[in-house]
Formats: structure tokens, sequence, C-alpha cells
């Protein structure tokens, strides 16, 4: 937290609404970053394609030129949403599951925060998911056979020894840095005891890396199988601090943790490499409330605030946190989602009156 | 539900109480179900072995006497908890989920109601969870590589059209018994197009099936995405009815579910086939309270009228419902998990007293 800001005299950001309100929150995230000013380099914004919409005009949900500028014109990026297909649409697949892999982002966090009514109190619930976000079912490698007694379709989890140290190692970095330093393992390895047994003894042997050097010593490490952890998610948050897992079980516990706050609309993550960055909010594309105007801003204005910090710029990321606690600890100015009445845009101007 | 009673001489009921707080649930359960009298024919009793103790000293998780009694000696059995080594071992294999599959009971029930606090009353939650039980991962196909990247690891989710669509029918046949008669279809077809696509299309087409006849055709259908499912679970239980899951969805959003009613102990489940039931508390071994006498009975006691109700003991099954809510609501005599200070054995004869 402590380490320098870096020197880069612009900051490129590509801009990837993609579909339903991720085009109405991406613009609001864009405002609060451009208020910024003097704590940020120049910005440089650049707009880009993707997603389901995109797919049926065009037959590509994930053009070549939005993976190009991201990996040669990019510092970082945000993400809106994707919409799912109600049916099996031939060809199509999800923009966001392929650039995570396209830009090895290998690691998706998501922290889960209740802000406390008291700005110096303690948040109830206060933890990271911090899911594997290359592997396990989202490697897609689905296979359909026609049997005499109908169809078969399997589908491939892979669980690395590699994937699952890097994801690892970042649990135990960002436990590092909390106070609780705790690391909670979860896995289903009571059934599948080859890949979530690899997964937790590879995750469990990181703080013995010959290359990590006791770094870790003071991280706890505690466990829970999958089903045990969402209900005692919902029973008793407070147990945990970060959360590792393999790639579905993150993408289900991080909706779950979500409900703990209030609301989806809230919950902010970035999809993190090792030299990339891609903030993204938890939900979804909405299209029930989709060109209202009435979408929640706060998750994408959050999820630019989580890009800054892993980009090194911690004051700009803090005042944009602060900004947002103090929006949703006055109560005043919000989205229906969390029992308001205000609009998108009525929100992002609170948080700018606030930057 | 108004089929007649079946005109057997003895009820002849296998006990498996296997390891941890199971050993004092299962008897618990029995005497619930001695207590009923004349509403059931003769009771006959087979206690059986299995379990991850029974395996750490005969090296046997579940003997093959135990599956030869369930199936040529038993009508119906009740199964304990099992527990989870800590480190894999070598030779051990679950034997609830080899049960579920060498009994084939393919469905697993587990409704999760709240207790209204007027009898009269609507609960908050109530809803079942019908979970596919015998693939998805839980066919256990794993394979373990070593490459120059270090170990690999791979498992097989099977989604077969024949499962699905008998756990579809499943769910339409107990929709339509239920005032709401809704079906939700819980998938990841955003992800796994091909495994879960067939899961979905296969349930969603269960009601034009020439031998169903428009049987289901006042049951309304409904779909959600799992890791929204189980946001929106959290936040408005409500919507829910029926729900059908592949196995490991609804796995997690079982315990999920439990959450929201106040306790693990309090939800019940049968394993059922075409011509075995098999009840199960939902609730695992709890190593922390085992043999202290404070484990909650009552998901087993339900899990036993389950058991009855699916026999077609219509009358009993009510009887042993009415009992444990009447408990609960009066509240005077509840473990621990329910904010109680009472023994399992004082809860059973609370229980009994209601009879
Ligand atoms: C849209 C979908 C492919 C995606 C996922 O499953 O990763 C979403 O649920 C998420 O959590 O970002
Ligand atoms: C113990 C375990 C194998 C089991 C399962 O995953 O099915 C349990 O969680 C359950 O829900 O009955």
């Amino acid at each position: 937290r402590s380490l320098a800001t870096p020197a880069r005299k612009t900051l490129r950001i590509g801009l990837i609404p993609a579909d339903g309100i991720g085009r109405e929150v991406i613009p609001a995230a864009r405002r609060a970053l451009e208020a910024l000013g003097s704590d940020l380099p120049k910005l440089e914004f650049h707009n880009l394609l993707a997603g389901f919409d995109l797919f049926t005009r065009t037959g590509t949900a994930l053009p070549r030129e939005t993976v190009e500028v991201l990996k040669n014109g990019c510092d970082a990026a945000l993400f809106g949403a994707v919409s799912s297909p109600s049916r099996k649409v031939a060809g199509y697949s999800s923009p966001i599951v392929a650039l995570r892999k396209e830009l090895d982002l290998y690691a998706n966090i998501r922290p889960v925060a209740s802000v406390a009514p008291d700005p110096k109190g303690k948040p109830a619930v206060d933890l990271i998911v911090v899911r594997e976000n290359t592997e396990c079912l989202y490697v897609k490698q689905e296979t359909l056979t026609q049997t005499e007694s109908g169809k078969e379709a399997r589908a491939t989890r892979l669980i690395t020894e590699y994937a699952s140290r890097r994801i690892g190692k970042m649990a135990f970095e960002l436990a590092l840095a909390r106070p609780r330093k705790q690391v909670t393992i979860i896995h289903k390895s009571n059934v599948l005891s080859v890949t979530d047994g690899l997964f937790r003894e590879t995750v469990r042997a990181v703080p013995q890396l010959p290359e990590v050097a006791g770094r870790f010593d003071s991280v706890g490490i505690a466990e829970q199988i999958v089903d045990s952890a969402v209900y005692r998610l919902f029973r008793e948050p407070e147990i945990y601090d970060v959360m590792v897992a393999p790639n579905l079980y993150g993408d289900i516990l991080s909706d779950a943790a979500a409900a703990l706050v209030g609301s989806l609309g809230l919950v902010p993550s970035v999809n993190a490499g090792d030299s990339f960055v891609m903030g993204e909010p938890v939900h979804g594309s909405a299209p029930d409330i989709e060109g209202k105007g009435i979408a929640n801003p706060l998750a994408a204005i959050r999820s630019a605030a989580l890009m800054l910090r892993h980009l090194r710029y911690e004051d700009a990321a803090d005042r944009v946190d602060t900004a947002v606690n103090d929006v949703i600890r006055e109560g005043h100015t919000l989205t229906r989602d969390l029992g308001g009445k205000s609009s998108t845009d009525e929100v992002v101007e609170a948080v700018l009156r606030r930057l």
C-alpha cells in the first residue's frame, strides 16, 4: 500500500460497456475518474465494442480489435456487463469469459463490505472473494453425444497446480494487507478429491514456497466445503476475511456475498493479471431496467476505484471509495435497488459533489 | 395426496446413522416413527453400517452387506451423516454418494419452509429444492497428470437427457401438488451451453412429452442462472416454489436455503428413486458437537416424515410435521443452533408428547 505511485504521463483506459445497463454504468464510472483531476495522470479513454447485442448485429461478440487495443494501447480497462441469450445461440460465447482468458486476468477480486453507520465503525461484512478466473468449468470444453438412451453432454473441469498456486499467492498477498490476515480455502474435495484436492493442497502449500520466503507466515489458513461455506456466509459472515475459490464456486459465492450488503449494485470487482487489470461490476446487464436511467452506478464506480488501487493510485482510489460510502451512509440519493428513488445521474452527481 | 395408503403388513426400514451426530439423530427419528403406533404397519428396523469412521476402522466405507440389505430386505431407509476426511485418504470415497447411485435414488428432494407464527399463516419461505442426484460432477471421473508446468487435474461433468428428464418430471409432479405450481430451472447455460443447455432444454420440454399428456399444463416454468439464483434466494425467497437443479448447484442451493429458515438442523430431505426412498437430514456430521447430546434432531425427524409421505403414509407424516412445527412455534424446547438450551433428548420428548 505504501508503494510509490507510478510515473505514468497518461493513463490509457479501455471502456467496454457491452450490454444493457453496462452502457449506463460505465459512462458513470468514467465521470468519476474524470473528476479526480490532478490525483491522476492525463486520462485517455478508448471506447471498445463487445457483447451479445453486438453479436446479434454483427456475428461477433468480441471483435479482434477490442482485444488488440486492450493489449497494445491500454493500461487498464472497465467492463460493463453482458446479456445472456435465453436460448442457445449457435456461435455465441461469452465475451467476458473470453477476455479474462485472452488477457490472462487470472484473479477475479471481489471485495464485499457493508458500510458501517459510523465512518469510524467496523463494517458487519468485510470480506474479499478471490476467484480463480481462467479454468474450472470455464475452460468450456464440452461434448455432446447421441446414445440409445438419449443425448449425453460432458464438460471438463480443469484445475491445475499452476493456476491454483498463482491464485493462492494472490489471496495470501491480499490477506497480508488486511487486519485479520486470514485465507479461507473453498472447495468440495469430499466429492472432487482429485481436482479440488489439488486446489486445496496447492493453496495450502503457498506459504511454504521457497520464493515466498516466510512472507505469509502471519496469515492464518482455514477451509470450508463450498455448500457449508455458503450456509455460513449467511449465518456468520464475520468468520470470513479472504475467501479463495475455484472459478465457479467463486462466481456463486460472490453473488451470495452481495446479497449480504444490500444489493449486487454495490459490489465491484477487478479481473487482475500480472500486467493488466480490468474493473467490472459484479452485477449483470439487467435487461429489465435497461435504458431507464435507474441503474445503480456505484458498483461500476467502485470498480473504477479498485482498478486504480491495483494500478497503485491509492489516494485517488480512497477518495472515490470515501465519496461512495458517504453517499450510501447519508442515504438520500440512492437508486431503487437500495430502496431509494434517485436516477443513475443523480447518484453520480452526489458522488462527484463529494470528490 | 389422496392416493390410498398401501397395504403393507410390515414396514422395513434400514437405519444407517454413519458418522458424528448421525448416530444421535437417527435414533431420535426412530423414536418418532415408533410413536406413530397404529398409523403405520408393524415397523422392522435394520441397523446398517457405513461411514468414514467405519472406513478408518475396517477399510470399507460402504459394506456390500449394507447395500444388499437395503436392496433386498428394506422398504425404505434413514441415513444420518458422513464425516469428510480433512486430507485426501487413499481408497476412501463418500458412502452417501455411492448409496444414491447404487439404489438409483435419482431425486434429492429438499423442502425448505419456515414455520409461520400462526399455524394458519403462510410461511415466509416455502420452497423445494429438487436436486438431480446421480450425475453432474458427482460421477467422480477424475484424472491427474503431471506436466512440465506442474500437476493438472480434470473432472468430468456429465449431464444426460435421460437423467434430466426424470428429475424434470419429478419437479413438475411435486409442483402440481402445490398451490403455486411453479418450476424454476437452475442452470449456468451462459457458460456451460452444452451440458446446462441440455439440462435446461430437457426440463423445459417435460410438459410436452407424449406420456405426460398435458398433465403439467397448469405448472408455470421459470429459470434462473445459478449465481443470481442464490442472490435472489436471499433477497426474495418468495419468488421460488420448486427449484430443479443439476447435482452440485442443488447441493449448494439447499444449504443456502437452509440459512433462510434458521438452521441446517431443521432441513430434511429424501433421496428418492422409482422403487426406494431414503430420508437424510441435510446437515452434516458436525464433529464439533458430536457425542454431546445437543444435536438438533428435527431435521432427521422431518426426514422420517418425508420418507413416510413418499411411501404414502400421509396421515402419519402430517402428524409428525405438525408436532415438529408446534415445538418450533412454541419455542421453549430448542437446541442451541436455534438459540435454545435443550438437549437432543428433550427435543425428541417434546415432539413425542405432541404425537
Ligand atoms: C456472465 C457470466 C459469464 C459471468 C461469470 O459467470 O463469470 C458473471 O456471472 C460474472 O460473475 O462475472
Ligand atoms: C457429504 C457430501 C458428499 C454431500 C453431497 O455433496 O451431496 C452433502 O453435502 C449433502 O448435501 O448431502
